[in-house]
């Protein structure tokens, strides 16, 4: 067992502004990627969380990521807004696309940011749960860098493009869809490298498409998709949603987001917001509750999400526990790296 | 082996209207009906062709599905339309939503139809890819009677409910996705208990949850979602998406798309619009001739869809073939039943 260094959820936050400051990235944007790291430590999601501080530092220094970069945003009709991130961070881009979609789908019902020239968008579904809460279905399609190999293929292609989505669900928390396209997230293939242990079978192939259970053979070749043939083809589906749309880079063209070196992995993130009372005529609310109550009455059965809440809650009362290696190198990244 | 009657498309055409026609449907509704039905086995897709020309029969002669009547659209903004399908079939009411969808989504780069009382929508994505052929990337959203377990439940609460995805893709057929979010469609386990086969494992359980080999048992039971927990969550956001937002029924409510009996499925579909042009600034072209250039590079790799395009050629040149229990019902019932 790593030992573990105990922080309030302030503490948290104060240590990622500090270490992203002090490694080339504006104050402002130190402030908004702190909040999407500590939110996903808060909900479980340790791979999103404070351990992306090193990486995300290496990026900067190096100019991988321009951490002073600004998002701008074009309106291309009321309800479609392009954001160029510009090379920097996403959260800032999504931050500038959600008060649009907010506007534009109260309006009209639907709305949608395409944002390019971006970054790793971290926990995918707390972006939908925000937009969730005002009133609005929500999906995020994003990619990432390579890690699935297209149906048939033996190389990598696509990411583990998660499908996210988020619907209002009365005075209740939203329901929050959030799943990676892989069997297994890429991190815990990482963790057991780190660790040096085996992997499970079922969860990866090595580069000649065969199955594995050594972790460094598992890394140079691909993540299994769930249902095979179908999880490669949703995988695909964002790839064009996600740098089609948007004008960025595919998995396969994209860089590590994980070491300082090689361009910026310019990946694309498209939000789509839907109204539910607008376009439900307002009949969304009733039978979201009986979907929900339906659900209740299944003996076994439980929302999605639930355990990701029990951890935010836990979090919220008695802070987060931060792996110490992680927590010593984002100290010492704090002090200037 | 059954036997199988050889037919033209336009035969088959002609026997779907006349089937239709001759069983309590408007023939201007039986047409658009023997389009679907028929291009859905030209693609081999029998599951949603000629057969279900005897259950949509017995459903229109018990006014279970309204063979005569007309959906209804409404504009909410000027991007979203709601339809009304007033428990007739889906396809004219599809029909519907289509150009309104092409229209508002090139004037304004996204579009949404919302389709309410609504029945069996066949093969999800020739929705989406006759969109695609006009410059949009398409979703459709819809549901059907209740097939798979929510997570950690026994009973089937949601629909085998497909993701249907298409996309342009230059001179070429458009990219289309098309998946049921079951491990295998629930009609080959029909297709086994027809035979008093058994079926492989891993397709399906039985009603308390247990893995089956027994197609009665099977069918009684539920039918396994890719990558467990996440296919069930999929469907449930179909569901949400579907019914949610058009204010129809959950698959735990709809009654059979196969049987005369009881209530109107009463189903939704929900349509998505996106004009790649317009929401990618020109990028999109360009983007997927790279990813398709990719593709081709990999070995073994092939672009989804690949085998319904060359059953479609096949059928074009060839006809297709009906086997002969359904083309003698179908001849039965033009002839009035």
């Amino acid at each position: 067992m790593t030992d573990k260094v105990q922080l309030s959820l302030a503490e948290a936050r104060q240590l990622t502004i500090a270490a992203l400051s002090a490694n080339k990235t504006d104050p402002a944007n130190a402030e908004i990627v702190a909040d999407a790291l500590v939110n996903a430590e808060a909900d479980g999601q340790a791979g999103h969380g404070l351990s992306r501080i090193p990486s995300y530092s290496a990026q900067t220094r190096t100019g991988k990521v321009d951490g002073f970069a600004k998002p701008v945003a074009e309106i291309v009709t009321p309800v479609v807004q392009r954001i160029d991130a510009n090379y920097g961070f996403a959260y800032p881009a999504i931050e500038l696309a959600l008060p649009f979609l907010k506007e534009a789908s109260s309006k009209n019902g639907i709305a949608l940011s395409a944002i390019r020239h971006s970054h790793h968008f971290g926990q995918a579904g707390v972006h939908c749960e925000r937009l969730a809460k005002e009133g609005m279905i929500a999906f995020v399609f994003g990619n990432a860098p390579k890690a699935i190999a297209a149906f048939g293929g033996k190389n990598p292609m696509f990411g583990t493009n998660p499908i996210a989505f988020a619907a209002p669900n009365g005075n209740d928390d939203p329901l929050v869809i959030d799943l990676a396209l892989s069997r297994v997230a890429r991190g815990k293939v990482m963790a057991a490298q780190k660790a040096g242990k085996s992997i499970p079978e079922g969860w990866s192939l090595d580069k000649n498409g065969k199955p594995t259970t050594d972790a460094d053979a598992a890394l140079a070749g691909t993540m299994i998709p769930i249902g095979e043939a179908k999880g490669a083809a949703l995988a695909m589906m964002i790839e064009v949603m996600a740098a089609g749309l948007c004008g960025t880079a595919f998995g396969f063209e994209a860089s590590s987001l994980f070491t300082g070196e090689g361009d910026a992995p310019n990946l694309g993130q498209v939000i789509l917001a839907i109204n539910v009372d607008l376009v439900s005529g307002g009949a969304f609310a009733q039978r979201m509750a009986t979907l929900v109550a339906a659900m209740d009455m299944e003996e076994g059965a439980r929302l999605p999400g639930t355990s990701r809440l029990a951890a935010r809650e836990k979090a919220r009362l008695h802070g987060i526990e931060v792996p110490k290696p992680i927590y010593e190198e984002a100290v010492r990244l704090s002090k200037g790296g």
